[in-house]
Formats: C-alpha cells, structure tokens, sequence
C-alpha cells in the first residue's frame, strides 16, 4: 500500500506542489483516475475524508486522517517531513510563498477558467505578472526562502516557476529578465535529486499540459501572441 | 508602541481575521490609513517589509518582521500565541478552514469584483454557498475544528460566518438552515471575550460595511433579491 492518495486531476498545477513535497520526502502515492476525483468531489461532505470543497485532497493511508486546500497539504507534509524551519516566522514565510504561488495559479488560469485570456486581458496582466516574479526576485535576494533545499519555500518555488516556464517556454524569458536569481534557483532546484526524478516523471506522464482544459488553450494563444 | 501594524483596507472582509486574533491574543495594533495602505501595496517589493502583492500585511513592530498573505499571518500569529495545537494533522486542519475561509471571500466578491453579480451569477452560486456552509456543519459536527475557544479554526469560523451574516443579515436564514451548529458555534465566539469586544469595535468602525466597494453594492442587491 502506497503511504498517501492523492485525489488531484491528471495536470500538474496545483497538485504538483504536493507531488513535488512527496517525492522529496521518499513517499509513495497513489493517484485513483479523474472519475474518482470526480466522485470525491461530488460526495456528501460528511462522507468524505475530510469534509472539502475541491481537490487537491491527500490522504494518510495508514492513519486514514486526510487534509484538503493545497497550501494547508504543504504544510501537513512539511511538518511530517521536517521540510520547514520550526520558527513561527519562517515557517509563516515558507507558507506565505505557498500562498503566493496558489495566488500566481489562479491569477494565470483566471480562477479556474471563469472566463478566457483575450489579447487585451493578457497585455493588462503581463505587468501583474512582471511584479509577482520581482516579488520572488526580492525574496531570493534577501534570502527569505531559506537557500536549504530540504525546505517548503524552496520547493513551492522551484515547482511553480519550473512547471510553469517548461510547460509555457515562452515564459523562460520574462522570467529570467525580472527575477534571475529565481531561474537560477528553479534550475538548481529540479535539476538533481528527488525533484528532478518527480519533474521528468511529470513530463512523462502529462506531456506538455500545465493547467489544463478551455484556460489551458485561451493562456497558450495568447503567450504566443 | 502597539505590538503590530496592519496594513489593510478599512473593511473587515480579509483584515478581519487578523484582527480577530490579535484581539483574542491580546496584542495592539495599529492600523495605518488607507494612503499608508496604498503606498505599501505600491513600494519596489525590495523596500516592502516582507515582498509581497496586497494587504493584509502585519509588521511585528518590536523585531520589523512581517508577513502577508492572510492565511500565512494567521499561522503566523496563532503560533506565536498558542492559538494552534501543535500536531501536524490538527494544526493543517486549522489551516485549511484559513484557506477555506479565503476561498469563500473570494468567490462571494468574484475574486475581488472582477466581474458584478447578477441575479443569473448569483442564483447559479447559491448552491455552492450552501455546499461551503455544509462542509463547515460537517467539521462542526465531527469536532474537526476543535470546540477549543483559544484555536485559530474556532476563531477563523467566527470571524467568516459572524462578520458575514452580520453584514449581510439576509444569509443568516441559510445559514442556520444549512450548518445550524455552524450558527451556533459562530454566536458563542462572538458573544462573549476579546472576539466580542472585536467585533463590537467593528461594528463602530465599519459600520454595515463587509467587503466595500462596487462589489459590496452589486453583492447587496443581488442577496436582497
């Protein structure tokens, strides 16, 4: 039996980060196919593991004790795993990270494809997106994700600026312009060990698919443009 | 000197949860107007405090450090002051009704009023407001969120469910139809102690403002409807 199961559908985005958190602890997953996330999803909330409104949702195997809300996910298995500092405001700025990231995923994706990148749209967003990277770029500088890579900042880190600059290669440049210290890092980061094992296992697995779906299609017409 | 500065709107909406915690901490705050807050928001990440996107922001006044990202200052604050138990699993569970909590904020305002409500958008969100209070009965009634009144999920349900339906007195009906220990729960935290104290000092500064803005006006009258 597996240590965990991951109810998260066949993408990378969020689910990535607990992949990515997982393979860098040594643990086993299991990941039932999108019919059953589907299904979890859609069961009465007394009946699920742990009452949740959407995946990613991981649970336990042998203790069957279960955690929805990615960020909430990460700090579940950065605690297990000692992969965060115990000081409450490291720690809180490892999950500040976390939280950002989640923020750059639903920023990209438009909450989950509530509607489709225009050209117009893309072009007022690029300098929302230009700010979140220096924001990253102020962090590294000032090393406030710790620069240990058994840590949860660094990982989110190199999981969502990696993921995302692989899958949408257009935005290599961008990255590298307003936060170079960042693609240093994520190039460090998931290119050696457990991560880099997790990340070419991903490209396997889900090709060049990011978020997937409509928004998947609206975000590359218009990262091409 | 007080303890803390806040940089946040003066609204409760997102601000409130970190008000509600350093009241029950006991800790002052002071919380700079809304120009301060602007200027914050607007500063090269690399002059901010802590880099960061948007309020709230909490600056530690005695140490300069500081966090942002609402679920991130919770954890912040509720370790500082004992307001989370200490095991992983029971402190993430915390953790993912912050992250809840934040997700319900966003889709009542469609994510920081992106878009207005209208009655088609409202009618069709309904059912996943019911489903939110749902799952916040189902942690209820199992005793996920501890029943202990000096932990942060206790005190994040009081503060979402209370300010909430205080706000907007029209979703009080709902939500007693639908989690009626949720409403139970969210009356005893806010009726006696700090929380209040909290919330009566809300009442006197925001008056019968929730989220503010453009997005409060279309919110009001699509819940009036």
């Amino acid at each position: 039996m597996p240590n965990f199961t991951l109810y998260y559908w066949p993408v990378p985005f969020r689910g990535e980060f607990v992949r990515a958190l997982l393979a860098h602890a040594g643990a086993t997953v299991d990941e039932p196919d999108s019919d059953a996330v589907s299904a979890m999803m859609d069961m009465d909330p007394r009946e699920q593991p742990v009452p949740h409104m959407a995946p990613p949702l991981l649970v336990d195997n042998a203790s069957g004790k279960a955690i929805a809300e990615m960020p909430a996910i990460c700090l579940w298995l950065a605690e297990q795993f000692n992969l965060t500092p115990s000081e409450p405001h490291q720690k809180a700025r490892a999950l500040k990270v976390i939280n950002d990231a989640n923020d750059v995923l639903d920023e990209m994706t438009l909450n989950g494809g509530k509607t489709m990148w225009t050209t117009e749209s893309w072009t007022h967003f690029l300098p929302r997106l230009r700010r979140w990277m220096k924001i990253w770029e102020a962090a590294v500088v000032q090393d406030l994700l710790s620069a240990n890579q058994n840590e949860l900042g660094y990982i989110a880190t190199g999981t969502l600026w990696g993921t995302m600059t692989e899958r949408l290669p257009q935005l290599r440049a961008l990255l590298s312009a307003e936060a170079p210290n960042v693609a240093t890092l994520v190039e460090q980061a998931r290119s050696q060990g457990a991560l880099s094992a997790q990340a070419e296992e991903s490209r396997k697995r889900f090709g060049n698919v990011w978020c997937g779906g409509e928004i998947e299609k609206s975000l590359r017409e218009v990262v091409q443009g």
